[in-house]
């Protein structure tokens, strides 16, 4: 372990998350050493990238070797990878926190022990338990696999009980080996979503909660703070430290919300910085980044007040032209680098106002140079209401 | 010359503004490249460095093959190499822009032809010259070298008439080297530097005027954007464009002004980001490091307005405790990664805050944690003003 003044941040996984993390980490004197499969890791281009796989017990144990505590850029690493890191450096989240996040079973069981209810849920692991999850569930519920799914991979949306044989086609192979579970669709009223981070003094705090909007099970724009919260924010807070002392949790989660009839039900945790928190970098005094960095190294938490209201933009399969958003006051652009591809994640924007009226100007004016004006609606529908 | 749309910036030297330069560039999508004649350069902590001296011609010719633009964190290249580099890739500023900042006497000459009065001044070549100098400049003065000083280095200051043999002994050796040039001493009411940034197209901004305090020659602290000036604002933006626009200037710079009587005068131009613009970072809509790399890659500027209020500390020699500036809600801390050496420039921090009196008290509150009290006071006694 080196034991400089300045510690060296190692993070497993190499894509925007690793990428934001390293940025943030540079002006605290941190180095980011970042480890992917692919050389093309976008997390290389602004810090070391060991290009590894997560067997190659070799190469992991040559990374940890040279850093000072190890993070994720990715939940999906295998619990016995993180476990034999976790003897070697200091690893946060603990990787017991980690398999839990990968399981949606452990995950949905541990909300409710928590006091945080979930739409309804059955496992399955048969055609058969399909049908009997469905009478227990009912129509429309969503089959997902227990582990390895997010942005909506890994899920089949079942309208009425006559969807159970294509839902059964396109993920019953998967039941056996990362398990399915079924959900209850929850005709919500908002999504929103509350972004944590624990220190490893036990330091417990959360930014405002943002609202979020998802095309196509993947996050397309976040408001934050978003309005009306008073009382669930709260709420959201106190079930975001019972969970974080819990699993004894050091680092920045997420905790992705449904509300309905002015209730929070829990849809998932994600064990790292979220989509949902990529706001906090110009909204808020401390961004998510930041603060999962001082969290994992052991250094004093940053306040998560907003600074104004911010908008972020996700931009999904390729960039779009770069100069409406240059051009607004306060609009920041982040580009993670990364070659065009259908449903990647390659960058987002963030705008940041004082003013409800005046961030929905500038929303307006930019879903209209981009031509983005249906992205960009469900948020001006909600700013206009203030 | 790279044809990715993504393009790669080249930056000669390797220090922290290069460091900032690329934290800055990277959410751009942008990459950069460094060059400094040392290893230990702290932007390649953050960017690949090649290390070369400025008279390697190979070594540069090899760089700027892999750029789209250069340009400088270091203003002191000399003029010769800037050219060869100007004639295979597009270097912003101009060369000749960074000539003229590099010759105190070139430079005062230009802000009189841009009427921007200065304070009085004589070249000296020889020691009789010094004499006669002091007779036209008088008492207090100041003896610089013309070119290659910064942060007080090269510079002697004259209280009396008596100390002319001293002055002479310090730097009469540099006459024929550099050039000498002796300046009156001004008895200025305030500090004040205006950042200003010209894109390609001549879009023209500034910041909002810093006040500034110096210690021994060394920028100890700012506060942004400075009290009262309104009309001392419209008057260093009308100066800084007609300057830029007569340089035909690309990129961020930073003109040094004292205020004495209400009236604005002239100390020195800076052809670069600056220490008096990094409360940018935080405390403006878009930072002058981002703003250098769009304005010198043809991108659009961004907005230039305050957000609230900011001060920056400038961390001297060696970084302090971290702990009490992490705790500060919208405290900010920049370590450049550099070793501890005396004077030398290692971080920075900046605070900000809506108001005046919370501004205060979160300066106060640090400036005790520290022990460093004398380094705040004269903030304090601006902002209890208010």
């Amino acid at each position: 372990m080196s034991k400089l003044s300045r510690p060296i941040l190692g993070v497993l996984g190499g894509g925007q998350l690793a990428r934001m993390l390293a940025i943030a980490a540079a002006p605290l004197g941190i180095k980011t050493i970042a480890v992917d499969g692919s050389d093309e890791a976008c997390a290389g281009q602004v810090a070391p990238l060991v290009v590894a796989g997560w067997d190659d017990r070799d190469a992991l144990q040559a990374f940890a070797g040279q850093v000072d505590a190890i993070t994720f850029d990715f939940e999906n690493v295998p619990a016995e990878t993180a476990d034999r890191l976790a003897e070697q450096v200091r690893v946060a989240p603990v990787p017991s926190a980690l398999a839990i996040a990968q399981d949606r079973l452990a995950e949905k069981t541990l909300f409710r022990e928590c006091g945080l209810g979930t739409p309804e849920f059955a496992t399955v692991d048969t055609r058969e338990q399909l049908d009997q999850a469905l009478a227990k569930v009912g129509a429309p519920a969503i089959l997902k696999t227990r582990r390895l799914g997010y942005d909506g991979k890994g899920q089949f949306r079942i309208k009425s009980l006559a969807d159970a044989d294509a839902a059964w086609s396109a993920l019953g192979e998967q039941a056996h080996v990362h398990g399915l579970i079924l959900e209850a669709f929850v005709p919500f009223d908002r999504e929103l979503s509350v972004i944590a981070v624990r220190g490893r003094d036990g330091d417990f705090r959360t930014w405002p909660l943002t609202q979020n909007w998802h095309v196509d099970g993947v996050l397309s724009m976040s408001l934050a703070p978003a309005f009306d919260i008073e009382q669930l924010q709260q709420r959201a807070t106190e079930l975001a430290r019972t969970l974080a002392e819990r699993l004894d949790y050091v680092g920045v989660f997420a905790l992705e919300l449904f509300v309905k009839d002015g209730e929070l039900l829990g849809n998932e945790m994600a064990p790292r910085v979220h989509n949902s928190g990529h706001w906090t970098i110009e909204g808020a005094h401390t961004s998510q980044f930041e603060n999962h960095v001082r969290a994992v190294l052991g250094l004093p938490l940053g306040d998560t007040g907003a600074r104004g209201l911010s908008v972020m933009f996700n931009w999904i399969g390729e960039m779009p032209d770069a100069a409406p958003l240059l051009r607004t006051i306060d609009g920041h652009w982040h580009d993670y680098g990364k070659q065009a591809r259908p449903g990647r994640k390659v960058g987002h924007a963030t705008v940041c106002a004082d003013a409800a009226a005046v961030l929905a100007s500038r929303l307006d004016t930019i879903g209209q140079a981009l031509g983005r004006q249906a992205q960009v609606q469900p948020v001006l529908d909600v700013l206009i209401t203030r």
